[in-house]
């Protein structure tokens, strides 16, 4: 693995997540790998559980961990070739990601949408131009359309949870919120089930009222429903998560009631695991109840975010040597 | 020690101190301990001391740590319970709690009151949430209450000091200020001196104006006075520091003149020592004659927030292996 | 070496460019230097380049480092003394330093002038005091008017570099600019070039529009041009840099079009090389043409920043022990 941005950057999952159910029983067992390596953590868009995962996951492998955050004022970079920079941007991306890449043997960037242009969000320009010009691996903290560190996660957790016979139905249904969010973790984890879905690892199904339906570069192969309760039906894990819609790009629609997760929702599952990737807005997206029942799976999946890391990690740190 | 959040929390005190009077001698005598081990600095408010002196307290017992600062926009957390998280907080406690708990070892937290509501501030409602939710040992870095990390730095620096005969009379002293503090530093050195005056240690006196009273829950057996003058005669150490009213919970009230400590009011002193947990407003709450004068400890006493961290840090590891 | 804020803090420039080279051959072969010692990194102002090449380089040399940002609102320091502190900074510099100084063995510091008033910047009075208070060896991340570890990085680039006959022609060359920038860089990089000069081993030549000539206590035995095309004739290094004027204190003054060097103005050079030390705007100070061009040394000069700390890092280590 020479990069991590998206699942297409991974050669065979069922493995990659071995690795990380692997390195959870014996963390330190690859201490050695890190050596005299450094990983920059940049961000561009405020972390908690991304950022202390992934520098726990450095550390682990015995790498040295520097974070950087631009996301405050007076670190506006310019993207644009051919600009005559004499407004507000104080620094060309080109030189940028180039200097980071003299000071580090890896670079993890996060960079969220904009949600203004489609276009210029699903090109993903800033996040491959950042790789194009750093000259090191780079591994995806979350970019405008992905989020493969927590897809991986999510993945782990499904595969560690999974006692049942032959696949489980793997459901994500759209929840409410206050704010028109990005569609990185969704879209992320819907093309890393499909993915699963081709192993053989998982059914998968996507639910959302009209309107909030995602591109379909990231769904080939997954069953699409508008209807909650009937997708919910034999669900054996629902992975809940609210997006703004991808049609009327940025925007929070008009929607029906009745979808934010609740216990009655999980009546007609096969007594269904509940995943989210936190933060959750409680009582909106997910009802306390759940989130504090048995069937919540939301604190040992963030905790899994550890472990995928590492494996992810692991197998830049390998490609290196 | 599975906590430290106040002196309820030590079996020991004078052993404490010893610990950290010895590591001061052998810093990194210790430095096994804490392999393979991660601690979480919190920080809801800004930090120096704090932040400088248990970071390198955890390294020199060997750790990794990660620094979290939540004191900007946009991390603004839930505690209460019960509530449609639709407004401004965007994760419970509950949830970022636990999170981080999956990360990290041990978890140090500071979050300062809001001085709005007295009842909310002494529950300590945030830090005890925190600390039920996040499953691994926590350090207080200061809490709306209580500095304890402050007050054992402050008891070993007069430990290390004294070397009169008996206990030495030390006086809390409040002082001027512009602005309105918590009594967490102040509620906290006294609790630790009326548990060192129990053990034979010190005697201790608290004086302050009429209004400032701090509250009787954490002054057991100490003398309380409201004549500056009066509580200075013979006293060994002064201990000077400014709060707001507990009474009048948050305010400034008036008060007379004549309360800043000048080198005149050591006149009546045993040649007192002078303390100072920092910052201190120059010629506001302490002259600078006195600050630059020889009975000043405030460096001395800085410098040993390092030992009384590494001390703590160190009866937390010994506890979690 | 016991403090690196200037040249004049050096003995012998060539052997400090040695040591730089040296290192980057082996960047871990003085790892042992560093044990159980620890810098902190204090930044009144934003920084990328010097805030992770210092880190790194420090890592190389197995020391831990404390990065503390400063640049907040909130952490103002009061520098005048015989002030009654009742306003809005909330520590004295002298103890703000001392207790940094209590937990690091070394601290690195960066700190922008004002450009208010000439002689409270030239007097680099809040460097002076803080070096004098803190009682560690301190390192320069830039102060009001000078930049050491730039410079050094940029004489070890054009040392690095050099394959010519004698010694190379070095023009140090204005560059417009949107915002009013201090002169610490251009003050910086004459002060050592003027060095170099004494030393045989270059060249060196100031130009600049009437109204932007640099301080005379940097420019000693620099040929100093106000013709841009003419002083170019025959160059090896182009050193591009914007300043704001010294003698109409941190002003921008009207200049004559013709600045911003372009791949036409590096006709009449002996096939020079360009430098800048970064951030550049593309298109004001430098064409994207000569930047993205085989003549462009930006990068690699960014890159020897982590050189140079290392090197100066090395010297301040062995003096320690």
């Amino acid at each position: 693995m020479n990069q991590f941005t998206s699942v297409n950057d991974v050669k065979d999952i069922s493995q990659l997540v071995n690795d990380a159910l692997t390195l959870k029983q014996n963390p330190y067992s690859q201490e050695h790998l890190g050596k005299h390596k450094t990983i920059g953590l940049v961000f561009l868009n405020p972390s908690l559980r991304t950022r202390l995962s992934t520098q726990k996951a450095a550390i682990n492998l015995g790498m040295s961990v520097m974070v950087m955050n631009m996301d405050k004022e007076g670190w506006a970079l310019e993207t644009a070739d051919g600009v005559v920079m004499n407004g507000s941007t104080v620094e060309h991306i080109r030189e940028a990601a180039a200097v980071m890449g003299q000071y580090c043997d890896i670079l993890g960037l996060r960079s969220f949408p904009k949600l203004q242009d489609r276009d210029e969000d699903y090109n993903e320009d800033f996040f491959n131009k950042f790789i194009s010009y750093c000259g090191v691996p780079v591994v995806s903290l979350e970019s405008a359309t992905r989020h493969p560190l927590q897809s991986l996660a999510d993945l782990v957790t499904i595969q560690e949870t999974w006692k049942g016979e032959g696949r489980p139905k793997v459901v994500l249904a759209w929840a409410p919120h206050v704010k028109a969010l990005p569609q990185a973790v969704p879209n992320s984890f819907s093309e890393w089930m499909c993915r699963a879905q081709q192993d053989g690892l998982v059914d998968f199904t996507v639910v959302q009222p009209a309107g909030y339906e995602l591109s379909e570069d990231f769904t080939p192969g997954a069953t699409i429903s508008h209807d909650l309760d009937a997708a919910l039906e034999g669900a054996d894990y629902i992975y809940v998560k609210n997006w703004s819609s991808f049609a009327d790009y940025g925007k929070i629609l008009p929607f029906p009631e009745g979808w934010m997760l609740t216990g009655d929702k999980l009546k007609g599952t096969n007594n269904a695991r509940v995943m989210h990737c936190l933060p959750v807005r409680r009582d909106l997206e997910l009802s306390s109840e759940v989130l504090d029942g048995p069937n919540s799976l939301v604190i040992q999946e963030a905790g899994n975010r550890l472990w995928a890391a590492q494996a992810v990690l692991k197998g830049l740190l390998e490609n290196l040597s």
